[in-house]
């Protein structure tokens, strides 16, 4: 099976792109997670929030930096994380933005992709300053091990314009990027996908015109601004080819609820269930 | 204590700006040190490396994917090697190139930077493609810990030419990041480096004029190609201003040693002084 088949076969089974962002801080950790060391309290958490939403949602996307934050053990935490995700059923993007050149690409790809790597994610996102020799040795790996690669295109925080935004000869550099994108994907039957900030909804529709056959991994919805609206053009229309993204809104609903008195698990339970909804009513246009 | 001090201290210690790479691959590791499992034979080749070259040169520069590749354990190897490093009295770079969006990138930042730090290295390698947004938290740590940040600039890969050499309004996009690298290093006394690579010579001199205040990370000296001569042009007039690093034609010397009978880790410290004596000549001009 290609990633595309993966990703594909996940969505339709769930029935909705939602990607629920694996992101622990200690300082927004339910005050019941809250017990032993860091990484341990982490790795339970997550554990929790797998449990809600695997039976609701597609995918997990776990965020490397917060767990390298704390050391091997947080390391630790996020393999096991990563392994439990798996056992639920769930697809995996491993959030770490890896980027390097030649052999050192390698070994990064080699170590998170596939099930026989030590990470044992089904994707990772990659950043594309390097150039096509950095990206490559990540593709390839991808497609040897029917794993995936997103790669940054146009971000979704508002610094992102600072370079993505450039203009070369009348077109701005992510407009570069995306097509080199689309490029691979075609070649790769969609194993090489898009990351696209769902803050920028105007884009968002420029860039699905330029990578008709790019998966696009939407980061940015809810706390970030990004609406249902704002990530409608995302997606094919038959509401296939993109999954959105949401962290902090879901993982850590319980900080935004209007009941002060809901439990955790029910406000994470909601959250995903809104999205899902809000989503809904998009892709049955 | 800078990290501009810390390293223009320890250049001028040791008298050589040498930043010795540290990227342990099972394929090439000496026969000897092949023994357990991979991530303790990295560790004990690694700690070996730093014996031998502690005495020699500034600092080590560990590359996060080959000890990522081999998971948590390869991640607890990297700790111990860091750990160790910075108690024979080196300067460690976490050579990562990580990069992520405000929050995200503070967690990445307070995890690798300071002697508090659950990584405990002096200074990182972060990439641009998510603009001053994404750098500044990374600066911000930099500057609190004393610790410090190069920013990929130009790249040693031939690739790195597909985004780093696009001319926007006549000036390529590398020149754009410098030149936002310089005001970063001007702010931060020194703090905020730049990597650029040992394989574009003329654009090494071009770059010292666009970052008089930064100090740079050289790759690509030796088995990349990049010569003595090549890397000249990244210093200031009294010597100062660079470390140029060389990984695999240090660390696996014994590979192209012509003495095939020479102990390895005579090939290692042959080797290191030899880089040592190339870059002399030109620093004693």
């Amino acid at each position: 099976m290609t990633f595309s088949q993966l990703l594909s076969a996940a969505i339709r089974q769930k029935g909705n792109p939602v990607l629920v962002g694996l992101d622990p801080r200690w300082e927004s950790l339910p005050q019941s997670c809250k017990t032993g060391a860091v990484a341990d309290s982490f790795e339970r958490f997550c554990k929790t929030i797998i449990d809600i939403t695997a039976p609701l949602v597609p995918a997990v996307k776990p965020q490397a930096a917060f767990f390298e934050q704390y050391g091997p053990d947080g390391m630790t935490a996020l393999r096991n994380v990563i392994r439990y995700a798996k056992q639920q059923g769930l697809l995996v993007i491993f959030d770490g933005k890896r980027n390097d050149i030649g052999s050192t690409a390698e070994a990064y790809a080699a170590g998170i992709l596939g099930s026989e790597s030590a990470w044992g994610a089904d994707a990772m996102t990659v950043s594309p300053y390097l150039g096509d020799d950095s990206i490559e040795p990540f593709v390839k790996t991808a497609v040897e091990r029917g794993a995936g690669v997103y790669v940054l295109v146009k971000t979704s925080n508002p610094g992102g314009k600072m370079l993505q935004d450039l203009e070369v000869e009348g077109q701005p550099i992510y407009r570069r990027v995306a097509e080199y994108v689309e490029r691979l994907a075609q070649r790769t039957a969609g194993s090489v996908g898009a990351v696209v900030g769902a803050t920028w909804a105007e884009q968002l529709a420029e860039l699905r015109q330029v990578m008709p056959s790019a998966p696009f991994l939407v980061p940015g919805y809810g706390t970030q601004g990004g609406t249902a609206e704002d990530v409608a053009k995302a997606f094919h229309r038959d509401g296939s080819g993109a999954l959105i993204n949401n962290s902090r809104g879901i993982i850590f609903a319980h900080l935004s609820a209007s009941d002060p008195e809901i439990r955790w698990e029910d406000a994470v339970e909601s959250a995903t269930r809104r999205m899902i909804a809000e989503l809904h009513t998009l892709t049955e246009r």
